[in-house]
């Protein structure tokens, strides 16, 4: 073997030569990785949780020095808040590489095995993807995250977090590395992007002779010019504008405890729902319950005509005209868009043409307008009956989430290992020629 | 419903206003082809195939206008050929689209519904992805079989064919929306190109807006060209070089007729074998007998060190030193690279360095070894004891073949009608709530 491979590239190349290097070691060593056990890779998991406990320590005194300079340069509480390495983060890191160890693997399944009239039977092998790139912010967790669901998924990965973290992440790049070795992967496996050089990013997301897929974490103008520029796909999230519908014909108290569930668990989730539109039939019975609900919660509600006749009489109910750019907000606020619709249809092609094909739930007692609503709403996650909150890799199952896609292709909606992953065909035979 | 979208985009527009135009209708048209019910498709092709039949006498006197033009211009006989609308081309698209009619409706499929400890049912519902563009050369049978694709798995379409098939690609297309017109669904859904202006190309590739993905057809600098300039995705070929790999454990007479099925049962085909790679322990047994099969049929054997020494002694046959360059050919030719490897590692690396992760096939009697070779060769197809040849979507059982994705994204390998389709998720609640 080549021991030019085991040695790390060197940060102190120009950048593009720097980035080159290191995508050429990730994908040496994603072959390694890709051959790779189940048991092998399991045991780096755990090694890597062992690794975190014994070090926790040190991990502290590297992430102090973040921590200082962050607030040395001003950085607002609740970021300085997401940097910060504390007993419980550096508890939860070790946990979750034993979690993600004690899943499925989801390498080596073979599927859809069928014999053909020739003789050869015909199936389809999941096998890593070989190398994805993460870029993601101040948040020194996501490092091992990225690095487990790598290690898990037989992939390589080439990691490049936020430069507020840069001390933090280079010490957890070290335990990885060290649990790598002591299972005898190669540590090229997971690399970490040493430099904080902005140019390193354009260089990431567009050496496809090194990279498959980028994974970015971030706010919505990162993720849109990452996925502008990229020349290998993006799985990307961009903004939840997602919608419940109340149907003509609907349970009202069911209605009024998966709306109210929808809006106001939790604001800020991209599941949460931001518009909320009612069947004309059902606007007069079920607005006033719902809107003395958001009232009691502060809820401002941004209301059509019809909605605000109707909720404007609620005592404490804050209604304010909406606009048609409310229509197509992510308010991530306890704020929500009311408008009353004719018929399903109308409800279809409003959230067809305002949604950001997220997450869409119809509540309806009618079996027909359930089915049509889920074959027609052109999103990612469609619900009868339940909240838009559902929508997520832990609640669907998923066991980890490596983020949420809100594409069509490849992966769609949240996004488990087996996005991590592509199916190549088999054929087995015992000697068949084609004629 | 607006008017507008019944008529046609004016191709005396601009090229880049004329080619949203034609964007823009698709995209409103596949909103309904994604809502018809499998019936009204399936008559739609049904109906394609009549329209066919019935006016076979006008489409072969528009063919013979674009016949006249090519070869006034001087087209090579084998690019007429292909032009040419005859009788026997003509039957074949009619009866192309009862067959995709006949075949099981890829559209509305749901797997893998699980119900959750929280009450609710998660699954995936198979939907079409929307609006797919096609570039193709100059074959107007392609125009057929695109749009009986598009109709088939409810979408919408671009097709934008080679200039010198355009007056037949018009009297086709006018087929198309008559049988579409004579169920009810929307005209607009199948687009064509009008005008022959290479510019709309560079718009067709890059408007996310209205396209979801791009099959292009043709060579590989085409293909290339469109990858590295499109803005969304593309279901891509590139080129084939096929291995196959005899094993230190084989049976002979096996090995023979599979090697000399996969390189000279056709030679033109992407999935025909380009290298030979044999274990040096059946190199003395194996090489001598396969180069008397390539001698008789003609077939120039490019050879390294160790199988030169052996074949150069086959009474005929055609002996030449490869260059490094050979072992990444795709020869589509009479010609095969030979080389003789140490071990099976050897073989899988040398495949996954200068193959092109089409199709590759190990010939093995031994277990182990068989699994070794599919769970590591990094290639869309991977085969036990088979030719290269059967690396195709109708012998895979796919029923239509769109195209063949070297890709690993989305869709590898063959690619059914599947590949037009995306899974959305599923929620099937009874008013769960997340808590």
């Amino acid at each position: 073997m080549n021991t030019e491979q085991h040695t790390s590239p060197s940060v102190n190349l120009p950048v593009d030569q720097y980035m080159s290097a290191v995508g050429q070691a990730a994908r040496a060593a994603a072959t390694s990785m890709a051959a790779a056990s189940t048991a092998a890779r399991n045991n780096a998991l755990l090694a890597l949780a062992r690794q975190i406990r014994a070090h926790a320590g040190e991990l502290k005194a590297r992430n102090a020095s973040d921590i200082a300079a962050a607030e040395a340069n001003g950085l607002s509480t609740p970021m300085v808040d997401r940097l910060r390495l504390t007993d419980k983060v550096i508890a939860t890191m070790a946990e979750s590489c034993e979690q993600v160890a004690a899943l499925p693997d989801p390498v080596g399944e073979m599927i859809n095995l069928r014999r053909r009239p020739t003789g050869i039977t015909v199936g389809q092998m999941r096998v890593p993807i070989g190398v994805f790139g993460m870029i993601y912010e101040s948040r020194p967790n996501v490092t091992i995250e990225a690095a487990s669901l790598a290690i898990k998924s037989g992939n390589a990965c080439v990691l490049r977090g936020g430069s507020e973290a840069i001390h933090s992440n280079l010490a957890l790049w070290k335990l990885v590395q060290a649990a790598l070795t002591e299972v005898h992967l190669p540590m090229e496996a997971v690399q970490l992007v040493q430099t904080t050089d902005r140019a390193a990013v354009g260089q990431l997301i567009t050496m496809p002779q090194y990279v498959d897929v980028i994974i970015p974490r971030g706010g919505k103008g990162l993720i849109e010019r990452i996925s502008a520029e990229a020349k290998v796909p993006v799985i990307k999230h961009l903004d939840g504008n997602c919608h419940t519908y109340v149907d003509s014909e609907v349970d009202l108290a069911l209605a009024v405890n998966v709306t109210d569930n929808a809006k106001t668990q939790k604001y800020s989730p991209c599941n949460a729902t931001e518009s909320l539109l009612v069947h004309v039939n059902q606007a007069a019975a079920f607005l006033p319950i719902i809107g003395a609900v958001f009232a009691a919660k502060d809820v401002e509600m941004r209301c059509d005509d019809r909605a605000k006749a109707i909720l404007a009489d609620v005592p404490g109910a804050k209604v304010v005209d909406a606009t048609e750019q409310d229509w197509f907000e992510e308010y991530l606020a306890p704020v929500i868009a009311v408008k009353v619709v004719d018929s399903l249809g109308d409800a279809i092609a409003h959230i067809n043409h305002h949604g950001s094909h997220h997450t869409d739930a119809i509540l309806t007692t009618n079996h027909p307008n359930a089915m049509r609503f889920i074959r027609e709403v052109d999103s990612a996650s469609v619900m009868i009956n339940a909240s838009t909150r559902f929508a997520d890799g832990f609640e669907y199952g998923l066991g980890a989430e490596i983020g949420i896609s809100t594409d069509k292709f490849h992966a769609r909606g949240p996004v488990g290992l087996e996005g991590l992953t592509s199916l190549k065909y088999v054929v087995l035979g015992q000697g068949e020629v084609r004629s």
